[in-house]
């Protein structure tokens, strides 16, 4: 008899009908005797109806007050999914993110799990109940209703299962799994039965957005095996889980790739210390991210220096790096905004050697130049340009057989 | 310094635009000077919304779970209306029945509270805070939430104001006061600017229904000062408290009337002990309430038995009297539709003799027909032709003139 904790999100519960649906999926579960507590989010289009509402009243409202009025979403459909369950016959209670209690600290909007109250969910279970949860809710020490900022449902999931120790959280969202790639993009791409943490935060970091990041970081720190289903379809969907000693790894799992970049160069910086600091600097005072970074000594002793930002930052920071140029005395500055970053993605990676020189072979095989590499743990990046996006993916997808079934 | 606390309805908050003039009138007594306790219900139409997505699922929903529910329309008032004093520059915090804690038993949807924590409340105060508390709603031993039933949020603002010892509890609702009598069946009829605990007890009773019962019997009980103003316009309203020693009184405040019910007379009924229990009992055991009753000796030492019922159970209530009339031998059953109850109500009455002979003159001056009296403490009704509705309460109001301003 397993525990398992299942999160079903917006779309899932946007209406009675779906409702209804998730209810007989979770009665399947639990007739199979396992104890499930469920989280929900509110009912699709709820937070932004609530929001408007207080829009029209004060553009400028207390994120405590936000949070008493947002948190009534996700009670709302606590409440219908347990008239649900009771509909098919099976005993379930529902509970607001205070009365579990999941307490956190009082940062309204964004606020962070400290602690659960594990025995009224312990003592229902025990009874044979279904707990279904408010997710993205809790309580601070003030008594005061704080919620954990949007999509912070996967977050409040992963919490009770790591809390109770469940044998599973099971997240189900509108894909079945995560993908060797976008099958968008490269129809012969293939759902994983299972991936690493780790795996997971570098595609989720690379616009892999089947699951809320800060979800996987806290299961992977917790040990908590998560798993991504689909609300609508049969299957098992995908498994994130540890690595596994002695488990044979495919040298790669995915291919992620992020559109949303763009990269500036800066070209005959003197090769001084503190350079870096120079040029960077002022971009990050302007509160804009960068990505990737690559540093070459030049053939005059002076230095090329080549970054990326997010891609509505690009013209911002073509206009600092302009005048850092000039403070600098550097030689040239450029931009373009038609690049494309594809990554491969791979635990595997880290024992099996080659992987860079077949990802390069399969690039220069099609022609495609690559401008900029940057390489981590299980990760290599390349930058190319945009036109190059389905070519390049479908060519490392083949390259490293990743249409494959996995062994 | 005052504390006051005030409780706006579902219609008086049933739009942005209308919380926003509610947080007007709030600001403008908190500015005074004044201590400000809010108590608000849901948005009109909001309770019916949830209640009909939850019968769409499932239309034996647990009372626990539909608790659960319906709260999250108060939350959503309390919120926006914190928001809307936060615009206007007054400090305010918003809080559940639970959070305050308001403790109830734990009948769901007709709770009854059982204490209120006052601390929390004191401090917000005490800070210059205008607190805001969610009606209808409060929470059970066991931490659940619960309902008080609809129109509950009225007993939620007398219970706050009896647990802080407040100066005055204001209820703002559609109408400005309390009347006379219905201004559309007399318009002479005119604004009470007092009335006391029980003659509001016998006008409530009586169909006019400005406020829950259950609310006013509760401000009787704990020596709250309950005042109904209008939400939508200026003015005093009508202030509802003890009668006080040596205040001149007159001898009648008010009339009321109900047009609901319906009469049946059993005749001929042998004059034996029991037999008004052998009448009434086969009634009350299905449920029908019995408002007035009347027993005569009849010319034959035989008795004839009177007695009102809601109009709606007049059918049913026939039919049982017909049976009991066979058992019983009675000579005859008789029923009328068609009649209306009206009411003097007045503390006044205990101190000044010949009330009753200056309505029994009114009304047989203008020939209508007495088919039934009955008097208590404070009232005197009697049943007449419905038609005789207008002509009946105009012609006690002006008996009593009623139109003169109070003394």
């Amino acid at each position: 008899m397993a525990l398992i904790v299942q999160k079903y999100g917006g779309t899932s519960v946007g209406t009675a009908e779906r409702i209804e649906a998730v209810a007989e999926k979770v009665k399947r579960i639990h007739d199979l005797g396992n104890r499930v507590v469920v989280v929900v989010s509110a009912m699709s289009g709820e937070t932004n109806r609530l929001l408007t509402l207080a829009e029209q009243i004060n553009p400028n409202a207390s994120k405590r007050e936000l949070d008493v009025l947002v948190s009534t979403g996700e009670q709302v459909t606590i409440a219908l999914l347990a008239i649900a369950l009771e509909r098919l016959g099976c005993k379930a209670r529902s509970y607001t993110g205070a009365q579990v209690a999941i307490r956190t600290d009082s940062a309204h909007g964004k606020a962070r799990i400290q602690e659960i109250e594990r025995e009224r969910i312990e003592g229902d279970l025990g009874a044979g109940q279904v707990v279904i949860v408010a997710g993205f809710q809790g309580i601070d020490e003030q008594g005061s209703i704080t919620t954990l900022g949007r999509g912070g449902s996967d977050t409040t999931a992963v919490a009770l299962a790591a809390a109770l120790q469940a044998d599973e959280c099971q997240i189900f969202t509108d894909v079945d799994g995560v993908y060797t790639t976008d099958p968008r993009i490269e129809p012969r791409a293939r759902r994983l039965s299972r991936i690493t943490f780790e795996e997971m935060l570098e595609m989720a970091s690379q616009g892999s957005k089947v699951l809320q990041i800060r979800s996987v970081e806290f299961a992977g720190k917790y040990n908590v095996p998560l798993r991504v289903l689909s609300s609508f379809e049969e299957g098992e969907g995908t498994l994130i889980t540890f690595e596994e000693e002695g488990m044979e790894q495919a040298k790669i799992s995915a291919i992620a790739f992020n559109k949303d970049e763009a990269k500036l160069t800066i070209r005959g910086v003197p090769d001084q210390p503190g350079i870096a600091y120079s040029i960077l600097g002022p971009i990050a005072d302007a509160n804009i991210e960068i990505d990737m970074i690559v540093q070459n000594i030049g053939s005059d002793e002076t230095n090329d220096f080549t970054f990326t930002v997010h891609r509505s930052d690009y013209k911002r920071a073509l206009e600092l790096l302009g005048e850092t140029a000039k403070i600098l005395g550097a030689r040239e500055v450029r931009g373009d905004e038609n690049i494309v970053k594809i990554s491969l993605v791979g635990v595997g990676m880290r024992s099996h050697a080659g992987v860079a020189s077949t990802m390069f072979e399969a690039l220069a095989q099609e022609r495609i130049n690559i401008q900029m590499i940057s390489t981590s743990e299980i990760k290599i990046s390349v930058v190319v340009a945009e036109k190059y996006l389905e070519l390049g993916v479908r060519a490392l997808h083949a390259a490293f057989q990743l249409e494959r079934a996995e062994a």
